[in-house]
């Protein structure tokens, strides 16, 4: 699970707009690669040399300019050659952004969280892509060098196979499959978490354990994760949305709605496991403190059948001189009689005030 | 009790706007009826052939057709036909939707989650049910094959039967007519689940037993299910209630207030009966804590009247030589009674104090 | 206390605008009593014929027709005579709205719940009040035949009377006086149920008994009813007050500001009540663990005093033959010193440990 | 602490506009004072005559009308003076308003609650203060008769003085002023809280005691009366700061603006006084379980020390005749050696484990 | 930590305006620093005599004029040079100001609180810092004496040091640069906290101590404390950056944003923190009590154990003239070792039961 308070302070102190990478992946070198497309061809620049971007993003067509791993020096020469705004350079390479949009005329940036599930380790991993969209170019950012899970791969494979109608529309349908991409990953995540809970509520109902309540608060966390990665994003995408940027066709809004209501579903799905964890964390403690209670009887009832019959041997264990009972002859099995039969009807009384 | 978190991520991956049927319900092929009608006459097609939908919307009057069953090709067919958006159509295959409502100038398309009562298993079941409205025609797409107690088939009845002015007025009037009864069959819902909640207040209250929790926690459940199929439908319904729409005339928004005001009614109760149940929490596990403490209270008064016998017994036990006590004649009588009497002391104590 | 789940589904699967009564009594005919006046006269008819009300209503000064029992036939008459819409029909005989205003064009529907204290039974009743303010006339529904105590009957006084300027006003400030007057009802309510959270607070303090649980898990129920009938009456008068209806003059929405504003401190009152009634039920958990944990405390230190004693006891009733202490003449009652003098010893420290 | 539910009920069924005072202080007759200044000169006319109150607010400068103690006839002649509505004099008198401002086009009336800290009773005090501000005067209600510590009085003193603005500037500063001093009152008795509030936590987290908790619950209830007193505050300075009214000149906005700063102030400190004292209910209940475990654990290890050894003493105390260790001449000791060596570990185990 | 509730009475009774310092740290003097530069040149003048300041302040470029230490003499000598109006300068010296911003037409006054660490103490500390903002003048007042870990300072810094485009830049840009650096600063007391945080989890997880719930008390306040103290500066940045005021450029705006994007995510830390405060009160509760009860557990089990071996060796301890197996010669090993079965086969079946 990610944490929250990571590098909250690192640039503290540093003027606005000091370049400088701050994010858990330490990268040596940016590796950018250029892809560029018109619905007839498709032409791919692998491992693209740092000056030649600008050059590669006048040629016709959309033009898609992917750098993984984040350098100070990379994005600082993309940067120039875009004439993008330091403050965008500096979220960019700050890891720790909220979600967010900002249409600076030329082009507009945008920065969101992906979630990946890792399936070796059962838990999902949160990185920061930023997005810019130009008039017809779009750069992405990620952090993770040569990532094969990639979210953005999936529109890779799309665009560099020529299908569908990614090819044949302009640069903001490619940022909007992006951002696609990166939301219907959020479900992947959701069903992880999904199934980890349902596993979890079973668990406790059957098995109240201290562990699991470790389990739950971890689970609690993680929501706590997901909302701040996701709520900012419905905001995001309703800004894009209400077509109050230029850089978003009217064609492609239609497609934002639908990103907004997967969005929403993302959303309310956390709210409703939050709400369902809340109801666990009753139901183990009221579990933990019935099983207590049951033990605690029990023992308690085994005590209360014996004492009273300790006392009556303490009686006939009296040394009175005159103790008629003691001489008779049957008085010793009368005695136990009385005692198995004390016994049983206490049993048979705590069987029906449903003690036992 | 549906599920939340069912096939979230069966299409993370796939470009937006493919065709692929998602639900629980994997049909074969889907039935296609329409019914025309004009206030005078009704014609009814069964089973009727994909291709000739469009010819059949063309006549006079409204149409309604009704698709039982989701495929693929039926719905991609009917969306060539209709020139219907691809996210809609992915929509409409896609049975976990949200609900919602889209106004694509051409037709307005809406999704709802319609809620019916299964007798046999005293629980209620979710089915997505997308409507669209075009100029003189409604679709109407159900998942399940065949099903009599559909929500849509008392207003086939009225339709079929040429009562009311259901069957003079426009394909709006039929709109409305299916949301107002998808929207009414949620009250059934809302009664059965009432009625299951008092049942289990009342248990509560005298026999609490863990798998009253779970029931209670099942409940709660529910209310969560209810609130996010029921709460966006009210904004839905507001949506076309306040006319932004040109789809619904001006005599059908005033039919469409009525609904909006049974959704609020539908919300509120879901509200009302989520506070209740939290309520119910308290009382159990207040309940259980009560009995618990009680028998625990019996059992150590037991033993508290017991030791103190014990102890003077074991007195008389020891083997001092010189213990005047045990040679008089009447020790043993006599100790005897102080015991009694030492007993119903402490009994009348603890009355006095209310222990007892 | 009435009940919140009450015939939700009875019309389910009916046509919107079927004339139905849908509620709690049910009244074999409607009594129409129709009063006039204008400043100078008044007249009055009692048990007015259902096919002379339009005729009545026609003439000159203010006419006030009141609808006691409620009955399809006598709703539809009525409407049929001033062209109410149906729908507005179907909400009067369906008791079960929620408070809701609509304005028709040429009237003013209003329909809201009086709440009225049963001094008999010590509880308070809800009943569906309609209003219709057309130009010049009032028509108010109400279910209970010929009820004294009614709600209404103030105002009907006050009008019979020629008192005030309620006889000199038009329709609408007779509207104002029937909405204001079933608001000034909910305080009496208030006030009821008021003494009973003070009476429960107190009881809840002093001697905790789970049947307080119950009364007050009771209370908050009848909050929950509250807040469901009066929450919707402040949006409606805000809608009225604010002028955005022609039924309403100037000089009556000074009056309706001041609904208005009881409004708000009969909702502010039911929102302090319900934070009241949660911090009693901690108060409540709080008193019988405390209780229950005195009890528990006292009986376990009667035990462990005498369990050392009961052990000493133990070894001198051992058989050994060397036992030197046995033979001692003054043994038994050194012993028992011994054993008094650590009894004393234990009380001590237990009170100076303050467990005593 | 002052009362919610007080005299809710007392004028219903009373035609709207009925004078009569409402409160808790009956007087007998009001006692006017009325003050007139024009930053030149201070005229002072004490226990005025009602009939005069028109004729010297006529006169040149700012005049201002002091009404302390409320009867429905003072009110009634001071409202056919100034020609004020009914439904304020009813207000005026009915001194269970919720605060709020009016704007009547002639005159603006504000009715607020003003909070003093009584030192006798360690406790605080509410009234209700109604201000009437009009083109040239300010005419203030109070319900106390002759009280010195009525939070106007430094306000008259001011004006009296001839210190400061408020003798140069109009009517609205008077008014502003008399606004701000009931306001800053409000910190006295956020001070005298937040001191009890101090005080009670360090005792709860020292020495927990059914009776704090009660405490608790009163300030608890103290929170939920500040906040009903000071919410509307907040909303009806707004509205004055706003500008939306022209009885206040744009230079005394800036100094509304500051009391509303101060009104937020207020608000915020009693929504964190309010989560202070929920907090302090979680280390009450703590605090109270933890003392009552140690307790019983402790009571629990004496009686386990115990019992194993008390075992011993009764097996040894065992009649049969062949028990060769009861011959053993130091059999006894041993068995004593015994006992002692069981009982010492145990105690080193409980306190390896920490329980002890 | 910093307190809530101090000095809120002090100025109660005044006029408003009455210019007086209510705050922790008295200072005798101010001691005032001028810093003037324009791109080219930095002069500095130190400890400036106070008449000068507005002679200071008319020369060509950027003038920020430091003031430490805060005395009704100093702010009242600026504020007359400044024309500042006395609401502001009451603000500055009250020390207890709720952060805000307001526009005065000539000047912009922004008042908030700046945190910072304190390493020694390893606690955090709050100082108010009030910032008024000229044509070409900023004017930033603090209450503490030369302290070199000011918020301020790196500012200072950078401007000396003729670094980075705050050189270049107006007025604006200096204003803009401070309050980035005091909302900078907020992060390094999250980090604090949230370490404190993970620490406190870790120890309530693994040894729950009741001190520990003293400390997430504590944290719990720190929370409210940021809350309150963070909470309006988002309001008040918002303000800002919608360039609704004249005194800040177009260009500077972009850079207001960043900020607000950082008070968003300082906001939700402080929530999230809250909100894993919350869920360790529940562990810490559940921890305890879990603790507890195995103790208890664990003692009720040695107990139950011997309680019944104790009865055997009652009945053999009985005096009963016939008794046979007290006779046999094998009788006491015999019944030891029924006793050692009886023992261990209670061992076993609560080890079956998981009660061991």
């Amino acid at each position: 699970m990610p944490n929250f308070t990571r590098n909250l302070s690192s640039k503290v102190g540093l003027p606005p707009g000091t370049l400088l990478h701050v994010g858990d992946t330490r990268a040596d070198r940016a590796y950018i690669s250029v892809a560029n497309y018109d619905g007839i061809g498709f032409t791919e620049t692998k491992d693209a040399f740092l000056g030649d971007l600008k050059k590669l993003a006048d040629r016709q067509g959309v033009t898609w300019i992917q750098v993984q791993g984040l350098t100070a020096k990379a994005v600082e020469g993309i940067g120039q050659q875009f004439t993008i705004h330091p403050l965008v350079l500096e979220d960019i390479l700050h890891t720790n952004q909220r979600p967010k949009v900002a249409d600076y005329g030329d082009y507009l940036c945008v920065i969101v969280k992906s979630l990946t599930v890792k399936a070796e380790t059962d838990d999902y991993e949160a990185e920061q892509v930023s997005l810019i969209l130009g008039p017809n170019y779009v750069i992405s950012f990620v952090e993770n060098l040569f990532d094969d899970k990639d979210v953005l791969a999936s529109v890779y494979e799309r665009v560099r196979g020529g299908r569908g109608k990614i090819c044949r529309l302009g640069a903001d349908y490619l940022f909007y499959a992006l951002l696609d991409s990166i939301v219907d990953h959020y479900f992947l995540v959701l069903e992880l978490l999904g199934e980890k809970i349902e596993l979890l509520e079973n668990q406790i109902a059957n098995q109240p354990r201290p562990e699991l309540l470790q389990e739950l608060h971890k689970l609690k966390h993680d929501m706590l994760f997901l909302r701040k990665a996701v709520w900012p994003v419905r905001e995001l995408v309703s800004v894009l949305e209400r077509g109050e940027t230029s850089h978003i066709k009217e064609s492609t809004v239609v497609y934002l709605r639908d990103i907004y209501d997967h969005v929403i579903q993302v959303i309310e799905t956390v709210e409703i496991y939050r709400d369902m964890l809340s109801g666990m964390l009753d139901i183990y403690l009221s579990s933990v403190s019935n099983r207590m209670s049951e033990v605690m009887k029990m023992l308690t009832i085994i005590s209360t059948i014996f004492i009273p019959l300790t006392f009556i041997a303490g009686v006939y264990g009296m040394n009175f001189t005159h103790m008629p009972e003691l001489e008779w002859e049957y008085g010793y099995p009368m005695i136990v009689s009385i005692m198995l039969g004390i016994s049983l009807l206490m049993v048979r009384y705590f069987r029906k005030k449903q003690w036992l």
